[in-house]
């Protein structure tokens, strides 16, 4: 039997000690599902919603994706737990890797004042010329502005 | 700095003939964001609802969780290139790994025709009595169903 | 040509000032679509969280469903501009109408500050006891929560 | 009380005899909310890429927006029953009305071989240059193929 990925280690939920970034975004009635808890894809909506604003919020973001985009290579979430509307979800950030043209954001999500999450994954994303569709390196801006993300 | 998971090496797109099942499910106008192809969101609601008409299929799902629920405790995905409405997504089915109480499905997405996945990824499940909330081994039927899944 | 509802009267867009209740809720990066703006549905889900929200900050929503469930039996939007992420959206909700199972919220949508609402529409409910699936009569504690709503 | 719109006469739910056009679309899992329904905003993501997908068939919907859009100007839906994962949802269309820069369709879905609607609604919309954002006359060609959806 192959395996495209390795079986990872599961590992103790991570705390909010452990981002450097946080975000608040409320949960949607129809973000839960027949289950009454929220959908699995629910959580990459909110890591990807946190990541935008995060780099809107540093200017670092052509949201029109006209010049350059920052792209998903690669995604995952681990769920250590359940949560659901109608909570309030806390996205934690921190820088996990940064190459030229590529780095990788940690996240992790918190259910309303819990300071253990309940879910953990990882975006990985890199940076495209809009034009050419290849992989561009990040100006100092943009790595600077990741930098802010890394814990000691 | 510290990582969650580890990186993956990047590894070739998969082929049709590393999957053992095949669904067929369009994309929707509003599955295309702002840049124009798929969000990288949907890719796990087509991994789900493959999975869940797969199970369906066998028998082996109970939709209405009361009895049983089929967990995601992981989920993961590479994007190897792009796709989005209207293309007609086939997803690709395997068995990734089998134990007591859990498994993981390995899936691939390919667009239209294509031969080569345009991505790739994995849904980790854990069998969970709905009564008491914890593990609870699977049944012979579900583990016969998904060794049908299983490659040579 | 028979039309199943009338066309309506382009009426001008309401303002601030007609409605009873507010909420904000953010948008998500993939609530734009192509276009780059927010989809025509997620009009309705911000309609449905702020009504969701609502009736539960007055505790007369069972949101379980396992008593009685507020089922929509009518909704429509009027679109009178644009609107997107990254806005933040205030949803603004009064009582347009009540009746003894059933009522109808009406809604607007405001763009950040703008006290000009880009999209109008309503939410038509009715009262539905879980066990038989037929109307039943709002109880006393939900007629004066909806009343609270009520514009002079 | 004000109503914005008119209380709409509640109307026979319509039969599949009543629309020109069928679009077949399935259900995804997570299209099922808490209640173990259909949510009720996925009847319009249906209603919109059916259209959608009609529009691009008959060669007059420019996906990509850049010379002239097809924006919804107002839509509806009432819900005459119930529907979700795993229907697959036969979507009716029809014209309701056509102008010089605006039309509109009436929709109905109906759940596999159900011959009566569980919902049926409605999308207006108007042809806007991308340019001026303002509204252009349809050309004939896009007027022909709307013309094919006019019932008798």
């Amino acid at each position: 039997m192959t395996t495209q990925t390795e079986q990872p280690t599961r590992s103790a939920p991570p705390q909010r000690a452990d981002y450097a970034h946080f975000d608040q975004l409320p949960t949607r009635w129809a973000d839960n599902d027949q289950y009454g808890h929220m959908n699995n894809v629910i959580h990459y909506a909110l890591f990807d919603t946190a990541i935008s604003n995060w780099q809107m919020s540093k200017g670092i973001f052509d949201a029109t994706g006209k010049l350059s985009r920052m792209v998903v290579v690669e995604s995952g979430c681990i769920y250590h737990g359940e949560a659901g509307y109608p909570d309030l979800i806390h996205v934690g950030l921190r820088l996990g890797h940064l190459g030229r043209s590529s780095w990788r954001y940690d996240l992790a999500l918190f259910r309303n004042d819990d300071d253990i999450a309940f879910a953990s994954g990882f975006f990985a994303q890199v940076n495209v010329d809009a034009a050419s569709g290849r992989p561009a390196p990040l100006d100092q801006a943009a790595c600077a502005a990741l930098l802010t993300l890394q814990m000691a």
